[in-house]
């Protein structure tokens, strides 16, 4: 291949001329009315090789927060035999070569001989190419000012300098307005999965649950290679690492601690401050003990707190305060570099995410509070009778896995623990002389305790919700055949919380010692009832204790 | 002014009409750097007036869903004394004059004499500027064949045709894609205000204030006129208007009844859809009678259902199904129409908004059931003794209304209401007979009766969390002096909840029946109880009492 030696640009003239450049500007318009980034630089490359007649060109674009030109686009025709496809996506330093140099003085480089000894150029390419290139118009792309990136046009025929500057300016700034788009869009769709998320961890108020999305979510909205989620302990002050979740590896370092103050962790904690750290070899805050432990390694972290607002319990209205619980660490961003926008997707989630936490924990403790108030007072009223110590908790379990063992949906059993806790409730109506009595009861005495079912449900009839637990409370001591009391029940009129409850309630007191005999043997207690299913029990109920209690439940 | 006859448009040639357009498409080059849609308008349509020697030119831009023409930008050289600024924002037809006709033709047209004449031109226009325009040209603006607006040019000099039709083409997809941005910018900033009311809206539990919150955003996110939230009515499965903001009147149609399935709302609700109506004179579906009411104007509805997760109680791990709990519906949006954007943009929130609700509901039924609960079991044991009956629940209302005059905050309140409740639950452990008996007691027995603070509050150590409420149960007996039951303490020694449910209980005690005395007055019992302030009773407590008894507060 002769050598092209071009060293005055060719002037334009003629009116043949401005139809050429007419027809070229129409091209540009078509080019550039896509908005895909892609199709824009593909297209105007190839318009300039061809305006040039050139054979081959190459666009780089800047990433200036890595300091480095990236090999965006590389376009050659069938005279080229390297195959230069595989530079695509290569990055080199902002300084390196000719297309460095072109952004360092801001102006077009024009070689028109023997590139390939020029000693400017780039030597990774000048290897790969000592035969294919000859000559080369190196041309900064700018938008106000900033440099964005390099067009290099190789052997070309005319240096149609103003022509091509025209075109380069104008692929700069389609490319500007391109990439504009693009990042908006970007930042447009990652708000909706963070909405998305937003809404899917606030729909459960199972706290282990939402800690599980909360990091699962985190990482892949980041695209991170790992999250931790540190809760500060109160007690020790201590940073608990509580959930992880990482892409690779599988090793536990949950539970570990962290001291208070340390790590990177420890001072977004304490100072409620975002913390970006690109390389964390150069942080020495950064607390190295979990990744000994994981064998992972933490590159680059982006670090935010968990900060919310506390809802106080029983305002009028809800009023609230600030409160940092803990924090939440996304480790090495798989595509790039974390960023600002990152910081700010990770605190509008973690925000939200404090918040639902904190919601969890109150409904956890109310509930808590809730279960455990009725088993000190039902205990309170047990111990009436020395001889029923524990019996209201003991038949609130039983009737718990029963009903788990029939199959029942997680609210009816619900108020099957409420209900069967409470079942001897009404023995606060009953004189405790006669609860207390050790001997032999007589009619009268009996006929007292066999209002307890009744006196039961008159208490929490005044509590309207709790209506699905009464006939737990009024029915336990109804038999199938309609022998039972207080009122004669048969059949279908017993409920199966009524059911179920009996069923835990006459197990309990058979196995149990009682002042006028020793608790029976489980073996015997269950030929009783099963020689009792159908005209006492319930089938159900009774073959579902004893596959509870066989298999270990009980 | 003479008028300018052109008939064949000036073909360019020559090399200095190659530089003249080299230097036009330059210009044109750095009018489109910018990303602001206002500045580019200007800038072009500046450029084509000027290449074409024209001393006034208009910009239309196409509003498809409105089937309107929208003169976006007039500019015109100082010959020009019409106030054409005026002109700006105004709308006309789609298929009004040549403007009309050069969308519908697809083509330029060109009207080189006495356009004002015309029978095209358009009738407004030509009234406003009868001597003023001579000829005109205009240029339809595309984007992939869709058509997006229409350029002007008035007293042409020149006409340019084929530069004209570069530059109008370049223009085109340079607004094409800087209202591209705008949208995407604008969209993203709508989510980021989502993201921040869907953090508000959960960090509270009040429901009230959580259903104020979500009208409130939810008419400024969409920029409408009026909104209003209905929840629908267990019991009658009537839609009931719960909550409306409305920017400009405040007539009340709260708590309005919408009867199931009327109305556009009541459809969104049995349908689960979102209905987006833009002119509700054409939905016989509207129901007019809250209009009637309020007196407003429904022009407009964008009316989506509350979708909520239920979130079910007592599961091992929060399960949840999904159920419309009312519907939301925007009213008149006041720059526009409702789109599809506004639509997803309501469905995300009310999604979230709904949860909230839930989440809220189970909160306020727990800890009211809790309450009740407790209620319904202190008054059981007040059973025990005839003449205690009611006691523990009116101690409850006066420690709370003592707490609040001395000013303590809610969560202080709260353990004070429920440690009040409780103060008397160590009765249980006292022998029945003791509590009933009618007579004085004996020695003996008051020593009985004087273990129940003890009993109490060894019922609830047991629970954990009630640790804020036992010193209200263990020291209500105790006396600032010392001359208190069970342990003697004094002054500091004495938590301030016992305190105040010290005074509470000698209060309900004096002022009610006894067995051995009828209740005495309350100016006495004032009376009685101040000579003791400092020796008994907290100061602080007993005049907050006293303060308010008279402010009618107990």
């Amino acid at each position: 291949m002769s050598k092209i030696a071009i060293n005055h640009p060719i002037t334009l003239g003629g009116a043949e001329d401005v139809q050429h450049v007419l027809k070229i500007l129409e091209r540009a318009n078509r080019i550039a009315s896509t908005s895909e980034l892609d199709e824009l630089l593909q297209g105007m490359l190839d318009l300039i090789i061809e305006v040039c007649g050139a054979n081959m060109g190459i666009l780089y674009l800047v990433d200036q927060a890595a300091g480095e030109l990236i090999f965006k686009v590389i376009k050659g025709d069938a005279s080229i035999r390297f195959p230069y496809q595989k530079l695509v996506g290569k990055r080199i330093s902002l300084e390196t070569g000719i297309a460095g140099e072109t952004l360092k003085e801001c102006h077009p480089i024009q070689v028109n001989d023997d590139v390939a000894h020029d000693p400017r150029w780039y030597p990774g390419l000048a290897e790969l190419l000592p035969n294919e290139i000859h000559n080369a118009l190196s041309i900064p792309l700018q938008v106000k000012r900033e440099p964005i990136g390099v067009i290099q046009i190789f052997n070309y025929t005319y240096s149609q300098l103003e022509l091509v500057h025209l075109l380069s300016d104008r692929m700069a700034s389609e490319i500007d307005k391109a990439m504009l788009l693009q990042e908006s869009r970007l930042r447009s769709s990652r708000l909706e999965t963070l909405i998305a998320n937003m809404g899917q961890i606030g729909s459960t108020l199972d706290r282990d649950q939402i800690l599980r999305l909360i990091i699962n979510y985190a990482r892949e909205m980041l695209n991170a290679e790992a999250c931790s989620l540190f809760l500060v302990d109160e007690e020790s002050s201590d940073l608990v690492l509580t959930v992880a979740s990482n892409i690779n590896v599988n090793v536990s370092v949950e539970r570990m601690h962290v001291p208070a103050g340390k790590g990177i962790i420890g001072h977004v904690i304490r100072h409620g401050e975002t913390i970006l750290v690109p390389n964390v070899k150069r942080d020495k805050r950064h607390y190295t003990k979990v990744d000994q432990r994981s064998g992972f390694t933490t590159r680059s972290i982006l670090a935010v707190p968990l900060v919310t607002r506390t809802v106080v319990l029983g305002g009028e209205r809800g009023t609230s305060k600030e409160r940092i619980i803990g924090g939440l660490e996304a480790m090495n961003k798989m595509d790039g570099t974390f960023n600002e926008d990152d910081a700010q997707l990770l605190r509008s989630f973690t925000t939200q995410a404090a918040t639902v936490l904190e919601v969890a924990s109150l409904f956890a403790n109310a509930n808590e509070l809730f279960l455990d108030v009725i088993k000190a007072l039902t205990a309170a009223i047990d111990a009436k009778d020395p001889y029923t110590e524990g019996h209201s908790q003991r038949v609130c379990e039983y009737s718990v896995e029963i009903a788990r063992q029939i199959g029942l949906p997680p609210e009816r059993i619900h108020y099957i623990r409420i209900g069967s806790l409470f079942h001897d409730v009404g023995k606060i109506g009953v004189p405790d002389i006669i609860l207390a009595k050790a001997g032999q009861l007589t009619a009268y005495e009996y006929s007292q305790i066999k209002q307890h079912p009744t006196i039961g449900a008159r208490i929490m009839s005044q509590v309207r919700m709790m209506t699905p637990e009464i006939p737990a409370l009024s029915q336990h001591h109804e038999r199938l055949d309609g022998s039972g009391y207080p009122n004669g029940l048969r059949d279908n009129q017993i409920s199966l919380a009524g059911q179920i409850v009996a069923v835990a309630d006459v197990f309990d007191a058979m196995t149990s010692d009682r002042p006028y005999r020793r608790g029976m043997p489980v073996d015997e207690v269950f030929n009783y009832m099963q020689e009792r299913t159908g005209t006492y029990f319930d089938k159900a109920c009774v073959e579902a204790l004893i596959t509870a209690y066989k298999s270990g439940q009980i």
